[in-house]
């Protein structure tokens, strides 16, 4: 008798397990191919606790090479330890070219859990919701097949499950009270899933997978993997269409409208520079209290003087608190992945100055000019960069952009000093000449870049450099006017 | 009369002024020789509370490009939040060739504090202690120029600054209570940084600066610096000599002599299979719990079955648990630093697993066969990488290595296989053949390697792996034993 009732669902199993069996194969075939294409494929695994996201993945990866998969489990730390942007970690974890990474909860998790622990306020929610849709579009756009799942299990089911658990000593700790709540609130939580998901599937659409049964949303979840990742081999690498978001920008002057002429005798310069250089310091102070992230971005003309200019900050400040990122071309780890990853992991601690030189701008001058990225990745990018440093500036950044400007006739003058000084020979290199050969390509190039994404919230400031004095004046002028407003009203 | 009797103290300030500008003039033109010749330089920079050592670093970089120099400022979590081992944040911060890197307090305070403090016990200070010496001296023996301040005030110095700091607003954070306590316990401060110097300037000696006057500091560090970049510039990159130390070794057969018969039949197969695996979950939970962590290496013949070999270890492992890292040649970043770089910064957090999938063991294969390293190079690496994995095993990680064993016969007919298998054939390279030409050369290095490298706490395994289905359950058995063995008497 008991045999018989158990047949059908015998064979049910039988077979699930030859389907997931089927799948896993097909799957172990296509990495040969997605590796070979270099496909970078994102699997974001969410859910309920106990749901069981870490055994869908284990039956996801089962028959995939080590080299070509990884597995990122965030850890949520409490909201008031948070030193980066919301974003940070799951930006850091983008995979590579040619590889899946699978994320064991992620944005999904970290949005709906801090909204309704009460950490961010509701502002906060909504700008992190917004910043989600663009992540996952800027990495649709730049070629990532992006899986979106969501495991499914009843309240029941869930209590079960966390009761089996919490049974025996190897286990009960991974039940954890931020579980009981969620086991306690679960309607609660059911409403912030549920709303999270219908504000973030326009772009990518999230699969919900019943949990309630393991062969099943293993099946489920193998099926889809395996479909998308065919079709994205088919189609080719995606390569996202520009698109005009309206960002309030501000207006810039065009390159030759600007005066170089400004300038500042050496006593004028010396006495301010004491003056600004002792404000600054005690500003950085301030800064590091209140936990005010500082991102300063420096671009301009080769020989512009960026490097003196930057030194000039720098001084003031105390070395714990702040770095200086040079920027080169990319190494192949970075061209590996989304054009902003190599910044994403670039960025400083709250309360940290970070100074830029040279940044994420390359992408609309040089990689433009020089065509390492296509006509739609650079025309896209104004309003990807946009986004990104709202998002930066959401996060409570202060974020200037300078353009330190220097004529033609400067920066021959500059080249030519720096060829017949020994100790300056190494700054410059054949590519500082050929850049110099391409100065309308590039003007024209600036010009759009500063019409497009000087934003209110991220503004650029163009610094006039035939006067090196004079431009390092006005840039700490700046940065201190930006960081006296900062620090007004912010809680230390 | 007061103008008189300033007027010597006002000489030698002019005086100090115009020395610390011609040495920084020097620091400026040596940075084009040092980046081209590829030199790495590292500083730690040690002291005081409130001695300076920020002002100092500042006065060390003004004059240097921000694109040649970096500073670094570890934060000292309690011993009980460190997930990691004592030196990694060290280690990973290390400067790449052509460029000098600052350290901003380093492994001197994290040690004499937290042996003070009874953060830590005296048995695993003196391991720190001689961590630390084995770290300078792989660096030194590396190519490295580490140089070691000291920046000393005395007890009535460091009160004057603490109380002016602590007197407005914008500084007085700067003093911790961990500061404070320095302050009342000054003279147990004073031997244990004496003690600390003591033990730890055979390799590389301690400068003792004055810290008591900004500018003699800034003068004296300066001059060393500067004088140590000139002498390093001259002699040429420094490479170390081999040297011997006892490890207590244990005796490993020569390949030859492995009896590569020993075979599952497929049942006893899935039975054992199952049934170690159920158990390595187990116990996956109990080392997660007691926050051990677990470094399994794989090394092996090219189509010895290690993926499937270490497929079989993860498929019972929590994701959220556990990393696979696929070691291939070294990307250009890693090339630029010390060859163990890359592993430092690819260890497992305490209680997860970490499989490497190759290893550093490159050295003395790869590296040592196709001359990618000198012979002082990969002879050296013996010492240097036991040293490395008791720094592991210190820490409290089981570290456990395997040599997938296979004879040329079964190489050859599973590279046909590959050959003639479309879904296998991205596993199949030319160097895998060329690798094979390579057979006899290999395996005198492996044997090599497995003798001198097979220490008690980090011992080698050779897997015969002839029948993969021996080699697996031959793995995950010695993996559980030793799991076991680790979490006996562990506090969780």
């Amino acid at each position: 008798m008991k045999k018989e009732k158990n047949d059908p669902e015998k064979q049910e199993n039988a077979q699930l397990k030859a389907e997931i069996k089927a799948l896993r194969g097909r799957l172990m075939a296509q990495q040969q191919e997605f590796r070979a294409k270099g496909l970078p494929i994102l699997v974001l695994v969410e859910g309920w606790s106990a749901a069981g996201k870490g055994s869908l993945i284990n039956e996801l990866i089962s028959e995939i090479d080590p080299r070509n998969y990884n597995v990122f489990s965030p850890v949520l730390t409490p909201e008031s330890e948070a030193r980066y942007p919301f974003l940070y970690p799951y930006a850091k974890a983008i995979p590579e070219n040619g590889k899946i990474m699978f994320y064991d909860s992620g944005w999904m998790e970290d949005c709906v859990r801090r909204d309704l622990r009460r950490e961010i306020t509701r502002d906060e929610y909504k700008n992190r919701v917004r910043a989600v849709c663009e992540f996952e579009r800027q990495l649709r756009d730049g070629g990532y097949l992006v899986l979106k799942f969501f495991l499914n299990i009843s309240q029941q089911e869930q209590r079960k499950r966390m009761n089996a658990l919490r049974e025996n000593y190897e286990t009960e700790w991974r039940v954890t009270s931020e579980d009981l709540w969620q086991q306690n609130e679960y309607k609660l939580f059911k409403e912030g899933y549920d709303a999270f998901m219908e504000k973030t599937s326009e772009v990518i659409p999230w699969h919900v997978l019943d949990g309630s049964k393991r062969s099943l949303a293993a099946r489920d979840a193998l099926k889809l993997l395996v479909e998308q990742i065919d079709k994205a081999l088919e189609e080719g690498r995606y390569v996202g269409k520009p698109f005009k978001e309206s960002f309030p920008l501000l207006k810039m002057p065009k390159l030759a409208e600007v005066d170089l002429s400004p300038s500042l005798t050496d006593e004028e310069y010396r006495k301010e520079l004491k003056k600004l250089q002792k404000r600054l310091g005690e500003l950085h102070n301030v800064v590091y209290r209140k936990k005010i992230p500082v991102i300063l971005c420096y671009e301009g003309w080769d020989a512009a003087g960026k490097g003196g200019n930057i030194r000039r900050i720098a001084r003031p400040l105390d070395p714990r608190g702040f770095d200086v990122m040079p920027i080169a071309s990319p190494e192949p780890h970075e061209l590996a992945r989304q054009y902003l990853w190599r910044f994403w992991t670039r960025l400083p601690r709250s309360g940290h100055f970070c100074i830029f030189d040279r940044t994420w701008y390359g992408r609309v001058m040089v990689e433009r000019l020089e065509g390492f990225c296509s006509e739609d990745d650079w025309k896209r990018a104004y309003n990807e960069i946009n986004e990104f440093e709202r998002q930066l500036t959401d996060w409570g950044a202060v974020v200037l952009k300078f353009w330190i400007h220097i004529d033609q006739d400067t920066q021959l003058a500059r080249f030519n000093d720096r060829q017949n000084t020994p100790e300056k020979q190494w700054k410059l290199t054949e590519e500082d000449w050929r850049n110099r050969e391409k100065w309308p390509q590039y003007e024209e190039a600036v010009d759009e870049m500063l019409q497009k994404t000087s934003t209110k919230n991220a503004p650029w400031f163009i610094i006039e450099s035939n006067d090196k004095k004079y431009a390092r004046i006005k840039t700490l002028k700046i940065v201190i006017e930006a960081l006296e407003k900062a620090c007004e009203g912010r809680l230390s």
